[in-house]
């Protein structure tokens, strides 16, 4: 999927939100509003989410809690002001049994009182820093989602949430891997450092073309393939642990908060 | 108090938990095992671990969470294996709605099988970083326990918990407060850097010389106190909420663990 991007040229973060809130955007997000936070969605009902917070306590790498709202809340007190946790988001996910049943622009229709949303840290938000340390980011580069697996990898469980984590992928050239791992090292909050640098299979990854979400990237000769945690590993814990409903961001589809990333860093 | 050490010299970290558990030693841990992650500790029921679960993500400079067990355990499965949670800190508080009613050394009598324990960490845990780095630790000096104050440092509610920063307070030589700094904020899940530097008055602590819990440090000419975030911190909390039952380690006796401090840096 190609994405366009002229309609959110130099917008602020407010200003992008407003438009996906309007509907006038509903892309993935990576790439827009260069510096600043962007992060997964998780939305529960409030007899899960002591479970799931647990989850992700004991899982920091793929699910690095950025917020937790407070139930029935579809507004932030860090992340942003001026949001619709509801609408906010291009693109969401409702997954009923473990399945996902729809993909809509809005679940305000699907809103409930005891919905608690956790917001966690998104790999888009090193990319501009990767940038400006000299490293092409290839998903941004050719305009498309960036590639995510599910891999081997397990977590440690927590209730009823249990499951492998999923990893988002860039190629980056061999002189350049121990620069990236230093940049995004330094950014815990939003994945950190690498899970596994060049061997696919390792992580149980059989095909480095055929990502399960998101899409392929150009791998030059040269280049390495590079995965960091990513955010989508919640979706794939609620597919293996089949609660009754979860809504969640459609892979890619991000939130844009108003914190500038490098306050995230150590 | 002064603490007597000498049957402590040498252990390992369970060697040290099995003296504890067996009633051999119930002082003071500051100083013990040096380059060992030293935590604090929250047991309370379920029904009150998702509003302290989301306390602790909101508020992650005192409360850095290093490890949560499951309900009604009493081992661990990540900072330490032969452990007895209801036997290895070397003092507990009994908190009945929010006041002491007892400081025992053991507290498996009280154990009940809702119980979900809280390891936080502790800063303990960097000061045999900061030795190394050249930094007299007076507290371990003076052979005494860190002080410790209430502050006036507002913390974020979750649910039924809210309330004030306790800090603990190291005096520095004012040439090596950037490198107290620095060796600490290394280390965001034992409290990281200090919150407030040579102002205790800022943070509304009258006489620096008077903590509210362990003991009194000589602060010399030419020295800064310090101020870091403080895994007593829930205890301030739990006397403002009042919560029926709560246990708690005794300021300054600690869990040893069996993981190492530097693993913790990033």
């Amino acid at each position: 999927m190609i994405l366009m991007t002229t309609v959110t040229a130099n917008l602020t973060p407010v200003e992008l939100r407003r438009k996906i809130r309007s509907g006038e955007f509903s892309l993935p997000t990576s790439g827009l509003c260069p510096g600043y936070t962007q992060a997964n969605l998780v939305i529960l009902p409030k007899s899960l989410a002591y479970d799931f917070l647990l989850f992700t306590q004991r899982n920091p790498r793929p699910c690095p809690v950025l917020e937790v709202s407070d139930a029935g809340s579809r507004s932030l007190n860090v992340f942003a002001k001026d949001v619709d946790l509801a609408n906010d988001f291009p693109k969401y996910r409702i997954y009923k049994n473990g399945e996902v049943t729809d993909e809509v622009t809005s679940v305000q229709n699907y809103w409930q009182e005891d919905f608690v949303s956790f917001l966690i840290g998104c790999s888009f938000s090193f990319e501009s820093e990767l940038i400006s340390a000299g490293i092409e980011v290839r998903n941004i580069t050719e305009n498309v989602n960036v590639p995510m697996f599910n891999t081997n990898i397990p977590l440690q469980s927590a209730g009823i949430f249990h499951g492998n984590m999923v990893v988002s992928m860039r190629p980056i050239p061999e002189a350049q891997v121990p620069t990236a791992v230093q940049v995004t090292a330094s950014m815990p909050k939003v994945h950190g450092a690498p899970i596994q640098i060049g061997d696919p299979q390792a992580i149980g990854i059989s095909d480095v073309n055929q990502p399960d979400y998101g899409d392929s990237v150009t791998i030059k000769p040269g280049e390495v393939p590079v995965f960091w945690p990513c955010g989508v590993t919640p979706q794939n814990v609620i597919m293996q642990t089949k609660p009754p409903l979860v809504i969640t961001h459609a892979p890619g589809h991000m939130l844009v908060t108003d914190v500038i990333n490098t306050t995230l860093k150590y």
